[in-house]
């Protein structure tokens, strides 16, 4: 491709909303264009890297087994009522009626529309297990966009959903598509982990996510630095830390902290370690009031105290709950007396002379010691991972801490949507069945956000080569009829060796070109210019690590050609 | 792959609703499934016959210089205001609401979004021709959605928009990309016409629709038998027929046809040939009352008169108006006295002794003449062209008639979207200017139908080979060992030949076999039974035509090899 007709407009500045790598070099670097909030364009550049995504995907779901297919966008609400989904889905799930005025959803996800299918045209064990995927835009309705393809509104997606005659054979394909997805974050150029993880909205009761490691991640994940234990840490499990004090070491007394209700600061005052203290969280579960006390430098882990609870929704009770319930200001909560049920973590029964709020504004008590000032509490695991934590699987290993991108998810499903939608089958003794099912996506539009939020520097994207838009950029370095000449020539012989070439021809200083080809990410360079004309050589320049070699002309196309062999085996 | 591993649900009965061959055989043959009216999912085997369309309308418009992008489903009508087309569009625009209340589009075809994409980023002739396009998924809310992937609600459309420096770019262009859907249509395998068209809503002066012919379509389409001149009916142009009568033959005679006024009918009664009579029309046009007389065996062409007035909306009259008018039931009118501007064809004026309307129930009238009872008249061509009219463009030719299924349209736009939405260049000399455009588009599920339509007979779908979903079926006809691992050592060599195997390898009788590889419509198959394992020979079947020939087993891949390359390079 001429760089000259390809529309590819470069920015000096991204727009201000841009915060994160791959939303401003994207933007920069004319592969997206924003329509509205959370919708982007792909321009040619930003195309060029998802059909090259796309494509791997297809080739290693095909060789896995599974069966493209294509839904449609808008599902009618119909099924959507079946699983219940219309009614809990809530106000992600963009909803629109057409002329005749039936509702329908864009589509989100596919579990009822494929559900649909499946149990329309499959009736027999014999044309069992079946996996069906589709490449296809997706649309969520997220309150609050952000990130540029990293968290859009509307985002390409793949989407499998397999079913099966027996759990034993979901398990199968759930671990075959475990491997599928390794083997393409692998060939995508990705560094990633595959983390133990909720299953949240979607159901069923196993699900691993494939996150690419990268700080600017929103998700926190937590690995074993001896096995392979690797989870996210809402789902990262913990062995329990310290036996419980069996006896308290002092009598409670009540201590004055003026004006001093967070955990931090009253850990300043007092001089104190903050292990010694006790966080008493109140929540509400599902309505109700409960009380989760932690260490001090310890985070609540929300999704296990929710499964402890039994509960579909806990969040943090407002100011004036908390209050009510302790008879003082914010800050000063402890659980000595709480008119609610109290769940401890074990790190907390552990103390025997902790520090903790006083339910009385501005004082705090210290010697409190769980068994004696709080009988009632039940000790369970409730603190989120953190690096350093011992691993819960092996013996010996520790947690360390990453950031990471969800980019893939797989789900095993049961028959949370083909019980309620009665997707059965007959087995080989003529009796009907419920189909097990699983179910796996991956986010195409956001790994190419990903692999940029992991492969960057200061002057733009490094893409990883099996991903990038092109695996060389050509740049004619002047003006005269010798370095054109050359650069026409490589182009057409590097074009012929089957190498993805942007040649730069346009009418722009060397500058501009080297700026743009950095910016944009393209794994080589070969700038051809009228000293190495004179010495019968080009450059050759490697985006990742900057090293730059003199090539002769002659060998360029051989030289090229084995980088990015190399690159592509990599992956 | 497999058949035993495909989901291909073959079905004996369409349902009552499919009444095209193309409908009828993609449901049947497991191509397709209604998810909702007009929305369909397309299944393994339809997706592999989509992608194979679309990877040769990239391969064209790549090499005729255009740019792949992909724009938002979802268009802010901000935009759609912009262009007026908001308030114009009707309720075929499907409107939506988001979360926080914004109208957005689900995108029908893309003018405005693509403006708004080009006019931010693109200011000087220097980045001028550029012509983007994609392929994605679009939505029309049709009122009356049928015939499957003919005229659906959803469905896949690869549209492209050019921008240019001026008029003669955007003609040179529009010939370049007349020139690729040629080509594209042609390596489809389809038989086809490029007929000159009116642009209907999408405006502009200039376009050609690309017909695939086939006796259920939609479209109705002259073309000479001499020169290259081929239209839509609607758009055709004719020579006029006749010298205007200079005198009327006798007076007029009023006659009586009681209960008689419809055309045929009244022919039939009087004896008279049909040329002799004259059909007077009223309609609206724009709230007001005109007629147009046209000889008794012609159509109205709606377009051209549309035209000639001037005219936004044109429709016929309602029973009650035509009553009022001419003071009799509807069947009785004629053009004597008529209170409302008349409008003649050519073909009328040369009758010296017409029979039209009386204007009084159950009465026509003999002896008409128009230059003397309808003096007012104005004379200009109103009719459709027939098979047999003369060629308006050259001398001697004749048009044939064809019926043709619109499958792609270019249209020439002018500034018709670039200069409402401000869509500007800096040109050489530093003045801003309003960019010319050009829009192409191609229905891309819309050919796999077409494709029946003309290819398919009693048994099913007659696939050309460039779109086949696969090049031979191999069906194992027989359970001996022999037999299944001769078929299994052709499924292995076809493929390592690179040709697309359907392998039957199902536990199915092969009469069960041989209807499904007929009904599916694959172009060759290779048939291995125990018989012609005595004899060293497999039977190889073409589906069109249906001859079989037998050939030895050793011969067999090169001669499917020799097959499909010959069926390849035909398209």
């Amino acid at each position: 491709m001429r760089h000259s007709k390809l529309l590819a407009p470069t920015l000096r500045e991204a727009p201000a909303e841009a915060q994160v790598a791959s939303h401003v070099f994207l933007t920069r670097a004319g592969f997206i264009r924003k329509l509205a909030a959370g919708i982007y364009s792909l321009l040619p550049l930003g195309l060029r890297v998802v059909h090259k995504i796309e494509r791997i995907v297809r080739e290693e779901l095909d060789r896995a087994g599974a069966q493209e297919v294509l839904l449609p966008m808008l599902h009618p609400a119909e099924l959507w009522q079946e699983s219940e989904r219309w009614q809990k889905y809530g106000p992600e799930l963009l909803r629109v009626k057409d002329r005749k005025g039936a509702d329908f959803a864009v589509s989100p996800t596919a579990e009822e529309a494929i559900v649909d299918l499946v149990r329309r045209d499959v009736k027999s064990f014999r044309q069992l297990p079946l996996n069906l995927y589709q490449i296809q835009d997706k649309f969520r309705d997220e309150m609050r966009p952000r990130a540029g393809l990293m968290r859009g509104r509307e985002f390409i997606m793949k989407d499998a959903y397999s079913f099966h005659t027996d759990e034993a054979d979901a398990h199968r394909e759930y671990q075959n598509m475990y491997d599928a997805y390794a083997r393409i974050f692998k060939r995508c150029g990705l560094e990633f982990r595959a983390v133990e993880a909720d299953t949240g909205a979607i159901g069923g009761n196993k699900s691993h996510e494939f996150q690419v490691l990268a700080d600017s991640g929103e998700d926190a994940i937590v690995a074993c630095d001896q096995c392979d234990y690797a989870a996210n840490v809402e789902k990262a499990e913990l062995l329990p830390e310290g036996q419980p004090a069996a006896t308290a070491a002092r009598a409670l007394e009540e201590i004055h902290t003026p004006g001093v209700g967070v955990i931090e600061d009253v850990v300043r005052l007092l001089g104190e370690p903050i292990e010694r203290f006790v966080k008493t969280l109140i929540l509400v579960a599902d309505g109700k009031l409960v009380a989760a006390l932690l260490r001090g430098d310890r985070d609540l882990n929300v999704v296990k105290l929710k499964a402890a609870l039994g509960a579909t929704e806990l969040e943090l009770a407002g100011d004036a709950a908390v209050s009510a319930a302790t008879k003082a200001k914010v800050g000063f909560a402890g659980p000595q007396g709480l008119a609610m049920p109290v769940y401890a973590d074990p790190e907390v029964a552990a103390l025997s002379d902790g520090i903790t709020g006083a339910n009385k504004t501005d004082h705090h008590v210290r010697g409190f010691h769980l068994g004696r000032d709080c009988a009632s509490a039940k000790v369970l695991d409730l603190r989120t991972a953190a690096a350093g934590d011992r691993c819960a699987r092996c013996a010996g290993g520790h947690y360390r801490a990453f950031r990471g991108i969800e980019v893939g998810h797989v789900f095993f499903l049961g028959t949370k949507y083909s019980a309620p939608m009665k997707c059965t089958f007959l087995d080989a003794g003529g009796k009907e069945q419920v189909m097990p099912m699983g179910c796996y996506g991956i986010g195409i539009t956001r790994i190419a956000a990903a692999a940029i939020e992991q492969n960057h520097d200061a002057d733009g994207i490094i893409w990883p080569l099996p991903i990038a838009p092109f695996h060389v950029a050509i740049v004619a370095a002047g003006k005269e009829a010798e370095v054109l000449a050359t650069a026409e020539e490589l182009y057409r012989a590097l074009g012929a060796a089957g190498i993805e070439v942007l040649f730069d021809d346009r009418d722009e200083r060397p500058g501009v070109k080297f700026k743009d080809a950095d910016l944009i990410g393209i794994p080589l360079r070969v700038t051809v210019g009228k000293k190495g004309m004179a010495e019968g050589i080009v450059e050759l320049k490697q985006r990742r690590g900057g090293v730059v070699v003199k090539v002769p002309i002659a060998e360029a196309v051989a030289r090229v050609r084995a980088l990015c062999d190399e690159g592509l085996a990599r992956a």
